[in-house]
């Protein structure tokens, strides 16, 4: 798990926030139960804790939420996950989705203006429907394929997601599509990868959904062993959205913990910006 | 605590299911806390988390739930239980309740048809009510007896159990009777045991609730180190029951990974089934 | 963690308790991540869980509940607490506020006729509101100054606490003041220490919101390596409080594990008493 906290900023134009400004905090915890069997078939199940602040409404420490069961099998390179785990489109299998993103809260990334998605994965909440995913990589490829059943809200929306990647050196290409009944089709293309301290993504997408196709790309570049920068921008989706961008500074303290800090402006024009730690245990 | 999922099936005669058959999942994890004493009593205390799916009525990945608390004070052969624990015939003190089910999932017992028994235990919810247990173990014999307070919903319902049960080479035999003031007197008998590679176990019992007096057997055959085959029977019981059966088998993969699958027929009349995997950590 | 059972009474002269006596138990559990950097900076995040008895309502066993998310920065003799922690008159920093109590369950308290004190911290449920504490420690004296952020409940109502303490020897001396928009001001001072087996605890504050200056002294004697006698009183604070008052018991069996027990009268005048166990993993 992790814990992080600091302060984030948002100006505010488009929301209602009670406080521009919030002390922030998050505490995650995940379980995870593993049994290998003789001939090295290995199963994991876990289940994950958060508990977050407030956020812009309010000042609280609110309590521990508490997510549904996510269930893998792993064998040789391939990799079959049951329950409450991602679908092609979360997973990263073939996409880097989030890229380089700014800020210790990662509050503004490449995907940030990329709505309309049906993506869902493992979370400390429940999951309204039941994913079954199943992952092979070879060489550099890598394929996934996933289907989740319909939901209890929408029972006849079930989705089929499928992916496919290549790995060549330090870059890698990579596609998905997806279709369900009611949310309709869509697809993504992404690349990502580095030259020597620069690092890379860049990703394309539609669904039916959303108004504009939709870009973004960041990047990040190691000024020296602890310390990177890191810019991003993203484009498109809703009908009034703004192009967003983002900039950002990380910082490690070793020990896996990391100074973060970032300033942008989001998808609905506000100003918004963080300054926090994240410490990994 | 351990990990199961697989696939579950219920013909619906009598039921009003969303989907007939269900893409079945649990997760359950147990923290114990353990003290010893300088003279060697030792002291435990446990609470529960479960994750389910959403069952034959969505497919859900549900949030898991925690329970109450459970405690243990041991030393030598006595034990004490306080609190959300066991009552005697949730115990297996004295008697093996559930014998060899079949199906991963355990769907069907040879106890299946044993209606209106009180009959609680530890587990990811709360106890309406807190029970006190003590259990005594010398040579073969065991004695157990259990008083459970008042609960909440129903305030004069306190009820006492008792039993004793005796061990003699590979075979037990046991009997528990209970009282309350408002379900009445309930007892059981059962024997269980092994001979070489086949082992059974039978339960015989009534209470002032169940309309007829409830019968059940059950047996289980290793057919090699691994693999064993399974089977139960279950009559009696609430006025419409039907007998209930079933037929299972059971792989280990080891490392606590075990392949299972059953079929059956419940007591309201509906074909039954089921076959997946449960992992244990 | 801890857990603790064991049997709790009050005489319920001014309660409207379902019952006078209860089975009481508790078992909490506190989950702490923690990384230290490099140059030994130490950031911890803790979540906890606590089930409880349902008290002198009902017999039943209640779900633990869970909490939000304390963090702490510690370098040398500083530390930074954020998010779901104690606040200055919470802390223990500079007063020891309960002292010696009576009985397993530290029903009786030099400071339980304290009334109307803003005073909150760490534990198993939500904070309506974030604070962040900054203790300093320096040969003996130790300066600690906390801020708590307005609350979702009253909006205007932030906090400040400030306090400080000064050991010389085996004892203490320190004082503590708050301030508040709603509640109003507030201060306490105290000084704890031992004389050989012989330890004491005195305490004295008052606030804008209590009718009466509160006063209370504890104390406690080693009898053996293992058994002590404690006594404790506590008097103003309501209009309407008795001086209120305990006597107890506390007998180490090694292990963690402590059995306790205690008389005393409350401050609504009614005879309470416990006796159990608490044993610490």
């Amino acid at each position: 798990g992790y814990g992080r906290f600091g302060l984030v900023y948002d100006a505010d134009g488009a929301n209602s926030n009670t406080h521009e400004s919030a002390l922030d905090h998050r505490f995650r915890l995940t379980v995870t139960g593993i049994s290998e069997t003789d001939n090295g078939l290995k199963f994991e199940g876990r289940i994950r804790w958060e508990a977050n602040d407030g956020g812009f409404s309010s000042n609280a420490a609110n309590a521990a939420s508490v997510g549904g069961a996510g269930f893998a099998v792993t064998t040789g390179g391939f990799r079959l996950d049951v329950g409450h785990v991602s679908d092609v489109f979360d997973s990263g299998d073939v996409l880097n989705w989030g890229g380089h993103g700014a800020g210790y809260t990662y509050f503004q990334e490449q995907s940030s203006n990329f709505n309309g998605f049906r993506k869902t994965g493992f979370g400390a909440g429940a999951a309204a429907a039941q994913t079954i995913k199943g992952r092979y990589t070879v060489s550099g490829f890598t394929g996934s394929i996933s289907y989740t059943l319909n939901d209890t809200a929408s029972t006849t929306d079930e989705y089929w997601q499928i992916g496919a990647g290549y790995s060549f050196g330090d870059h890698r290409v990579g596609a998905a599509y997806g279709d369900s009944d009611i949310a309709g089709s869509q697809w993504a293309l992404g690349v990502d990868g580095s030259f020597g301290d620069f690092s890379y993504a860049v990703l394309v997408g539609d669904n039916d959904t959303a108004a504009d196709t939709m870009f973004g790309a960041s990047g990040s570049y190691a000024i020296s062993a602890a310390t990177s920068i890191n810019a991003n921008f993203s484009s498109g989706g809703a009908a009034g959205n703004d192009t967003s961008y983002g900039l950002g500074v990380r910082h490690s303290l070793g020990g896996g913990v990391t100074l973060g800090a970032g300033i942008g402006s989001a998808s609905d024009g506000d100003t918004v910006a963080d300054a926090g730690v994240q410490f990994n245990f």
